[in-house]
């Protein structure tokens, strides 16, 4: 966090930060408004700013095109009214490929067009944990397989999650209550340091914004903190790139907000957002209305894949099923299920057009665990992940449609292409395969669990039958030659 | 099958046959009406009579009461008709338990109270194959762990199923054409001398009546000749005590047939059997409404055991699910999961109060599959099917009740006597269990796919947590002391 405004020249898809001193009398968090319109030839995005401390004032800008951009701040307090300047936004670097969006209705791209294909993990309460094991998270993330990381900006409360937290989001007033009209700005320096470090990385931030496993309070704050909190950690945030809105985790478990919260916090998120960053909202028992224009695409917790082609008619949108049960050995059905079986699911899941999240909930005699607190992975699903991953990425460019071919769940490119057939619990010794006539294609037996891609003899037209190992967690890949 | 009407001592649950001659000029199968009513002190049965071969009718009585029985018959054949006798019923020999009927709601037990619980298995056409196979099959359910076989009476025309039978059940006409109204005496002798076989063996022969897989035309016979069929083998079957009726194999699929015929063909085996052996007619996509006063238990296909509660709810019956796919590797979905698989529905849907079917579907170079021709068993799951039945009759007498007991499916006896927790996918290292306060519980882990039971040590009560092996398919066996 620097105490200057940003340089001249400012790679795209970076942020530019305006910071501007003033001094204000009262609650700076509250009376002030501080905002600035960005302008590029004949395009002006206005963003929010925000008080951070030591009367410092920051606008943040994620800039989406390359040229001079000017701005000019607009604020109730003269001292931040009016102030005007200019950068220049410069070609982005290896790896910064900008926000992610939704594409081709089911599927995900960054803005310059390169295809994400989002292999999520959970952290819930990650950046709660203190340097030492937030640093060894970000190592694990760092050599692991997976490109999203779910995580709430609140502490946690709940099983195996009893620590307190090093920072609160809130000042306390001298009552000893939470003042929700005062933000801690060390919490938000914290938390945008783990935002940034993840995107150096290439993991998107999932980003949920509330919870309801808490002792604090945070759960239960009037709806003007909540919408003023919302407000506050969007200005914050949202010009980072790789930043996506979960508005909640297991919203329907929230007894004190109504569905009319929700809809009026996706509003917020909806006006405040500039960038118009990926926005959902995750369940327990009952999913949201995933069909409303607000949500970009439906985060999903249900264990039942092969439903993934369903919801993908009843939504029309992108399907993250983001909980279908972690790896693991805890006593809860939701944190103990195999390596085996996590990676079933994740390939049935995408082999129907879908997308899957990890998680991982090994007991650990200090509560380490994975899903909450990060660490290390000790289980066996993320190398199958990963081998999965590659295949994805190695496969069309827009990610895969399902098709009915046979009884088997198969995930398709558009056009004839390419087929990833996947065979689940199924273990036969041939099946019949019928490819579109005319083309000619190579066959390529996938062991999902062993990681093995063992290519078929000469190439296949047609109706065909093709051999397979007669083992359970077989797929196929089919590419016209 | 004997000349000469039975001797003058009949084992209770075995038959009386009583065996008349008489030339009948036109269709004796047709023509003449037989029947006999027998007579125990108050209580007075008939049973329907038939025609064999070579001027003999038969007419058979499996008496259920112990003592002196006096019969006398009924024909509109003047030599057939008020032929009178007595015979003795004596105590049944070990092993014979009398026939099969539902108790309790949701289980079945012979008639002298033994329990039985269904272990079924299916070799649909093994009637069909010829001496050589057909003993080999008995070989193998003698040394095997069913007690019930899902058998068809007519040959089977399907995917591995192409060679001719060796009987028929009619006659051809001159024409070559089948005479419907005209019965092979050579098919039924041997039908019934595998029913007896089965007998002998402890097996229930669940004799399905009409199946869609036909190349013969026995699929679409008219109403009459299905009726007729049908008294035909009520009247020489029902006496057998080891017989269930199986209306249909995969009803649904038999276009020909309308959902009043289905109706119809329940009445008449409702009406024409004496002894009323289970009733029920298994679907392949939608159930027939097992509600209906003539269905005694659900057959059911499906392979969604986590449903069994709700099936018992819907129908109040025994849920028998018969088909939930077969353990095997061809290419179809219905036959070719894993033993691991296969012995875990067994143990879901017995957990939840309900009976599975076995099946085995492994390819074979002479299409010699034991679902359909029978044979030898190939697979891993009879024995797991094994393990499963020795814990399931060493428990509660009267079958399972399920139990909420955490989030896991548990079969419980009535009261609080005994409890079967089975985890199925999840892999807990620890469990929380709440047990009846009061009592003290014997506890035991069953590792479902080693087939190991293992004590733990002292006595439980009320709640209490208990160690687990971490991995999956593992159950819990409480006992109180």
């Amino acid at each position: 966090m620097s105490d200057r405004t940003s340089p001249e020249k400012i790679e795209q898809w970076n942020f530019f930060e305006l910071v501007l001193r003033a001094h204000i009398g009262a609650n700076p968090f509250l009376d002030v408004d501080f905002s600035a319109r960005f302008s590029h030839q004949d395009r002006t995005i206005t963003a929010e700013g925000f008080y951070d401390a030591d009367d410092v004032f920051r606008v943040r800008f994620c800039p989406n095109a390359l040229g001079r951009w000017s701005y000019e701040t607009i604020s109730n307090s003269h001292e931040l009214h009016g102030k005007t300047g200019e950068f220049e936004c410069v070609a982005p670097e290896e790896g910064n490929h900008g926000p992610v969006a939704v594409v081709d209705t089911f599927h995900f791209a960054h803005a310059d067009g390169t295809p994400y294909y989002p292999f999520g993990t959970t952290c819930y309460a990650w950046i709660h944990q203190g340097e030492a094991l937030e640093e060894q998270t970000l190592e694990t993330l760092r050599d692991g397989p997976f490109n999203k990381l779910r995580m709430c900006v609140f502490p946690k409360h709940y099983e195996y999650n009893s620590n307190e937290p090093e920072y609160y989001p809130f000042q306390r007033a001298d009552s000893g209550e939470w003042d929700f009209t005062c933000f801690d700005p060390q919490f938000f320096r914290h938390l945008e340091q783990r935002v940034a470090q993840l995107m150096e990385l290439g993991v998107e931030a999932d980003i949920i914004l509330f919870h309801p496993y808490d002792r604090w309070g945070f759960a239960q704050m009037d709806a003007d903190s909540d919408d003023r909190y919302l407000r506050y950690v969007i200005a914050r945030l949202s010009a980072y790139r790789n930043v996506w809105w979960s508005l909640a985790n297991e919203y329907d478990l929230m007894e004190e907000k109504a569905l009319a919260d929700w809809d009026r916090f996706f509003r917020i998120v909806q006006e405040c957002d500039p960038y118009q960053h990926p926005r959902s909202i995750h369940n327990c028992r009952s999913f949201y209305d995933h069909t409303k224009p607000q949500v970009t695409h439906a985060s999903i917790q249900d264990s039942h894949l092969e439903r993934v082609g369903e919801w993908r008619e009843s939504f029309g949108k992108p399907i993250v099923v983001d909980e279908c049960c972690y790896e693991g050995n805890i006593k809860e059905q939701w944190g103990s299920i195999s390596a085996r079986e996590l990676t079933h699911r994740f390939w049935a899941g995408i082999a129907a057009g879908g997308y899957v999240g990890h998680g991982e909930t090994y007991r650990h005699p200090d509560d380490v665990l994975w899903w909450s607190k990060g660490g290390v992975l000790r289980g066996e699903s993320p190398a199958r992940i990963a081998f999965l991953r590659e295949i994805v990425e190695a496969g069309p460019p827009r990610g895969l449609e399902p098709v009915e071919l046979g009884p088997y769940t198969a995930g398709a490119s558009k056009g004839d292409e390419y087929y990833l057939v996947y065979f689940g619990l199924y273990q036969p010794v041939e099946r019949p395969i019928t490819l579109p006539e005319g083309g000619e294609y190579r066959v390529e037996i996938i062991d999902t669990w062993e990681m093995t891609i063992t290519p078929l003899e000469g190439t296949f037209s047609g109706a065909f039958r093709t051999a397979l190992p007669g083992k359970p967690y077989m797929g196929l890949r089919m590419q016209k030659v």
